[in-house]
């Protein structure tokens, strides 16, 4: 059925290949009178962007959003906001010998299964360059959650392979490539790559996000807990095999004793809760976990049949990206902010624009 | 809004709070002519329930559903199907000193915050009792997915706090109160129960859930991925902190070359992907594993806050349940089955009841 | 798939089958803090009810509704209210011989031929008995829109058969039990009735439903229109034929300089738009009217054919209610009042609880 | 909230302002495997099309549909299909003059007090340009419907202010620019458009739609009744304030020995019920009837205020069109088309694809 739709109120639809003419999306449920225009969605589709150093693969493209509707006079008007990119890169000779092979790992053979038809062209529309759009949808949700709530939702890579970070400081992370918390390290990551590159192998990632600033109340008992929409936010990104709310696993091993957040006048003593109970945010910082698997395009030669079913040899060619990981970050977060945004708008419909409920900890 | 149904076309409504007068739900979209009656909801409802073993708290209910529409002479119409539970073993009486004050890890101070009312009786709406009717549901649902398609849903306890198991049988996991895998530990797990209940305090627990025979072909891209709903199907359980889909967050220090699981003519050489590409199942088991928190209402007192924000200390009295995470393991198989159920539907209403699609993998 | 559940913010999902064990709904979404008990739907379960006189069908049931969930200590609480009727008068033998039968004009045919099961007994799904439900159900919608807002929704019997009323007034409506505007005219409507029943045959009707006080801007462009919205639930009652939003159907014959509702300082000089613009409200009523066909359920003897194919003649015994449509009053109104409801959540969904919008027109 | 697509399985999203870059829509949930190209948008979007006629008003535009997405080789891939068409003749200029002043008849008032902001050119999103992109996805949809099960969707003009047809011919209605059923009268309709053009006047009409083919079975109980999904559909045409199924409003006076379709096993005697018995598809062909208003944008002066709230005089200038009704023929069979293809694939993804049930009449 119809499921490239995300969101119950801020809904976002995306549409397109990777290398059909263009993809593009239609935010529908956006609030009216929010000032944004084309230029705003440069900063977060560069971070997102393959290209933007050697560590991510080589696909350049302009990535210039054009906005179709939705806005006037540079203020959004309460219609769908549709955005488009044209595709420029499109490169489909790269992937003329794929159309008859199901690549290891990736989506090929459930497609076919599926639809009993393939767009093979750069991965179609299980390629990564969906998540483009949810970034640029997200831009306009980031915008409004902290011009009206003063949320802001940040994130940054928090493994590499088995390398973890030594240090934490918010400032380093949007000073290197990896979006890595400890500028000490990056040198370190580097070399890793570097090595990984020449093997022609790939590693995974864990990409951590936290929303400062979002007031209780938020979520909905009991299939649209802000946890619940989190992980289906978190795990439709491509790769993504894990996600947790707050400890998440750590909390397997913890007691009861050492893992509920104590409360006083002061506010939280913790936050193992990850900010939210019931599925209700609790006025702390949202925080969530996800593990992403090692890139399945890799340079060396792997087993897989044909549409014939018989067996064949893949080796993937062009772009290597020996860690798909390192550009989640943008889109992770672009997805918290879809959440929490389609969530502020589902509380004030069923609870309005309420005043404060006492008591508030902070 | 309204959050309270799961299922996009097999569509399950629960209601009820843990000391109303009833817990019910309506199942909408149920295909006709399915053979089911009042008896059939006995075991999965038992094997749930708290008071099974000493090991999980003493509420002793009956549990008898009610079917009150959509089957006629033992076979479902096709309109809803309403099932009702009353709840005899109210006990008001037992959470009358917690009106005023907010437990810490539980869901009463988010509650409030949102609504500005809060029914605390027994955790009102946030309390598992709600997942009962979740376990009824699924027990359609794993009927028609088994009949229909061969599916089987079943879960285990993989870890309670620091133990893990130590062997692997399904043979053992219905034999031992704790859905354990490995008969031989179940006299240690019982020790570590008792040490537990009389420190006080709580452990948390892994859940693994595996279903086998389901086709290739279900789940849809993008938002509708099948790992993406099972996420959030699978996170909406009470305690939940952490989902994984196959190998989960070990896939950070994978290579690649070691995760993708390569084909042959005989199939898939490995299944870390958990059964699924691109949000799609592959034909291969679908497996997905929890981490759930330790039980936040503990005997050892705890700082908190009352309504009127002053500080106060609290300390759980009545039933103490060492481990909530042992009774998710029929939860979490129902959630998984919900979400195939409703996949099993979604898919043949965008692609029919085709035909098998060549070459089909084991 | 799931299609028993209405609106999208303020949804509320039906249950049961005339002659099962129960009928029942859940309402989800409510705001909390509403004031509400079981007494306050007996008015409208009363108009509504089959026996209250003599000119309706004798089907006597207490319906006396029971609150399962969503309500503490007489306030919702924001969880899902569910209400529950038991069937006391099922009278099942009355059905014994249309357990074969197709009767013409009703759903018989139709729902065998979707199922490929019925469920026979009093119409089974297909009665109007499930529209107790909605009546239930709006009296919520109905309380909180009139406590927020100042809406009141009322209804008439604008047209019985072919008698047209000769002069209206508010007041007459309730004292009659055809919801008759002229109180001269009722003596006739009852001589009219009375040779119906004897002739064995039935009428159609027209009823009228008139919201106040809906404030401008409920209503949402393109495809949940509040007059679409209004035209799916009005046609969504049995028997229901046709809808009309302000002068319907007379619009056709009508001149643009007649149709258009001028405007000044004083307000809208006339109400041919039925209060609403552009499928958003203006301000003024909101005005429907719809069109019932007469009772399929009559004495005269009809053709039909039985589940083996064969030509049969169908009488029907027991009940006979020659115009369904005096009670589909209270009926017409609860679907007007649970769609304002939803447009009112859905409206301060996406722009909150904003101040008046100027030039605000009476 | 998020009101911009249609259906819920076979989901259209539209956008687009009449004078912004372009209108688009994307198509989510159509079954893969379709044939499509862009050339077969031509003709119903050239029947649709303002500019056809010297009876319709003057945009002329070559409305060519570019598609985006979701089409590989020609055919359908399960996944959204985007179509584009850019804005050609947008002449904003036309338009200054009414950003200050609301135009009686026309949503610029009840838009401005939902949202507080308005696009004023063209009309913004409440013109009927948007409807371009429901007929362009309704090719799709009739394309689907007529291979797969043989249904053929037919409207035409059934009334034309007070002038109703006086012969019936379907080989007429695509003759005329009026899509009027009885030749002989054109040239009386041309007449008294033109009279109508010199008086700066205009009338509504009423348009009749037909679906043949429909097999029995599609539409659901009780909120997703086919015809109550119709006259959403329909009502959400814009200027349509009444629509009928079947009978329709003449329902009313009707007895219900004359009413009801009597049945044999050579099929039905009759359609008064126009193809639809309790929300469900009968199998006789599904009829439907709509009423238009009359063009509110005249070259008659009138009474209305601006944004201070101030009188101000009304005179519509540039493109008159005396009868918007007469381009909505085309626009009405693509709402059919649209509901009847939602739920082709709502029953069977609940029914599945399921033979024939006997027995079964014509």
């Amino acid at each position: 059925m119809s499921s490239n739709s995300f969101g119950k109120i801020f809904t976002v639809t995306t549409f397109g290949e990777s290398h059909g003419p263009a993809i593009g999306c239609v935010i529908d449920g956006c609030p009216p009178g929010l000032a944004i225009d084309e230029s705003e969605f440069r900063n977060d589709l560069d971070r997102r962007a393959t290209g933007k150093s050697r560590h991510t693969s080589q696909r350049r493209e302009a990535d210039d959003v054009e906005i179709l509707s939705g806005v006037y006079e540079g203020r959004t008007t309460g219609t769908p906001i549709a955005l488009l990119i044209r595709n420029t890169d499109q490169r489909s000779k790269d992937y003329g010998d794929i159309v008859n092979t199901f690549r290891p790992g990736h989506a090929d053979y459930s497609y076919w299964q599926k639809y009993g038809i393939r767009d093979p062209r750069g991965g179609g529309r299980s390629s990564a360059r969906e998540t483009t759009m949810r970034v640029a949808a997200a831009v306009i949700a980031k915008k409004w959650l902290a011009e009206r709530h003063g949320v802001r939702v940040r994130g940054y890579l928090a493994q590499l392979g088995e390398i973890a970070p030594q240090g934490f400081d918010w400032a380093a992370v949007e000073q290197n490539p990896f979006f890595w918390p400890h500028a000490a390290q990056v040198p370190a990551l580097e070399k890793a790559m570097d090595a990984l590159r020449k093997s022609g192998d790939s590693v995974g990632a864990r990409v951590n996000v936290v929303a400062d600033g979002v007031p209780p109340g938020w979520g909905e008992p009991i299939y649209g807990k802000l946890d619940g929409d989190l992980a289906a936010a978190l795990m439709s990104i491509n790769a993504v095999k894990g996600v947790e709310i707050g400890d998440g696993f750590a909390a397997v091993a913890q007691r009861g004793s050492e893992h509920r957040d104590e409360m006083s006048p002061a506010g939280f003593a913790s936050n193992h809760a990850g900010g939210i109970l019931g599925g209700i945010s609790t006025g702390q910082a949202v925080t969530a976990s996800i593990a992403l698997k090692p890139t399945s395009s890799i340079l060396i030669p792997g087993h897989s049949v044909n549409l014939a079913g018989e067996p064949v040899e893949v080796v993937t060619k062009g772009r290597h990206d020996p860690c798909v990981g390192i550009r989640a970050t943008p889109i992770a977060e672009a997805m918290m902010a879809l959440v929490l945004m389609d969530h502020a708008l589902r509380h004030r419909a069923q609870c309005g624009d309420v005043g404060e409920v006492s008591p508030r900890l902070a």
